[in-house]
């Protein structure tokens, strides 16, 4: 509220030094990764005092948190996308497939790429911070394919007793894991065809 | 072959000095992760002079490998399993459903999780490494699936245009992804959900 008081002059230059150390802070964390990431280093490199980091965040966590909300909300704009729904076009496959698809576009960017694995590499041997990613940033995610598969259970196109939580994980995960393990390549058909199956099923109908 | 002439009691002390560079291997990765992880560590903490470890081994990713097989070996006898083979009642989801339980008691078995963090950890930023984990350890594991899908789609229980390859991916990776990111908890109910929601879809049928 106080930030609206300040001069235009001021708000910009705020700004200017916000985006300065969010990018500084991917910069950091994929050069060096997360243990060896600091406050110090930061403001350094984004060219700013440590002060003015500690103004605005309480630790290099929070910093990062930011900083990746901040890039994932980039990545929408790009996209040509809203940053917090799923489109309903009443087609939920061709729906699923159009975010899954700009999701690949995303994984496969070096500027979300190289400070992405840093962070989730530290959150598989660092309960406290994987659990923080997960909650600030993963899990935001996945609800609204939740939403998605919920408006798809009202009109009928996914079956009402399927739990919409679990259900993401069919085609979510598989590419999740290919990417955090370079288990498999990653492509659109990849994704589309994960679609397919998860809505349609394995077993002959 | 070589090891086949010597007398009975040094292929006793090669064993057991195997095994306890095997389990020291793993400690220590899982205590000070990979990058910190070296030969010489591992020699001082199983009782043995460096030269044994290279006389078997060229590489602390190559014993840390063989460690991880052996710990997988065992794990399956401890379950009462055939290590190399998911059984073939007849019934895929009940087949499919028993070694994903058998997956989650190994994920929640500190032996076995600790250090398969760390080195996934490692395999997260370290394309290299991640690459020979999936390889060495992971691939080999996933195509036991493969073989069972098939074994299911002769047998009319798997549409034929399915690819198994991908297919096991919708089951396997939501498991995976929980257990790696701390994206949500894992459990029996859990991973027979996975298998029902696959095979049948989440489409009305």
């Amino acid at each position: 509220m106080a930030k609206n008081l300040a001069p235009d002059s001021t708000r910009r230059r705020s700004e200017k030094s916000r985006r300065a150390i969010y990018d500084a802070a991917l910069a950091l964390v994929g050069e060096v990764g997360y243990p060896k990431t600091t406050i110090e280093g930061i403001a350094a490199r984004a060219g700013v005092g440590k002060q003015t980091i500690y103004r605005w965040w309480s630790s290099k966590a929070e910093v990062l948190m930011e900083a990746f909300l901040d890039l994932g909300e980039q990545a929408s704009r790009e996209a040509g996308q809203e940053p917090y729904a799923i489109p309903d076009t009443g087609d939920l496959a061709a729906d699923l497939k159009a975010v899954l698809r700009a999701t690949v576009d995303e994984l496969k960017d070096p500027r979300f790429e190289v400070p992405s694995r840093a962070l989730a590499a530290e959150g598989v041997v660092n309960e406290e911070l994987g659990r923080r990613f997960v909650a600030q940033l993963l899990e935001p995610s996945l609800q609204l394919y939740v939403a998605r598969l919920r408006a798809a259970q009202d009109a009928g196109d996914v079956r009402p007793e399927i739990d919409p939580r679990i259900a993401l994980e069919l085609f979510v995960s598989p590419l999740a894991q290919r990417w955090l393990q370079y288990s498999g390549p990653i492509s659109y058909e990849y994704t589309d065809t994960l679609v397919d199956y998860a809505l349609h099923g394995l077993a002959p109908r």
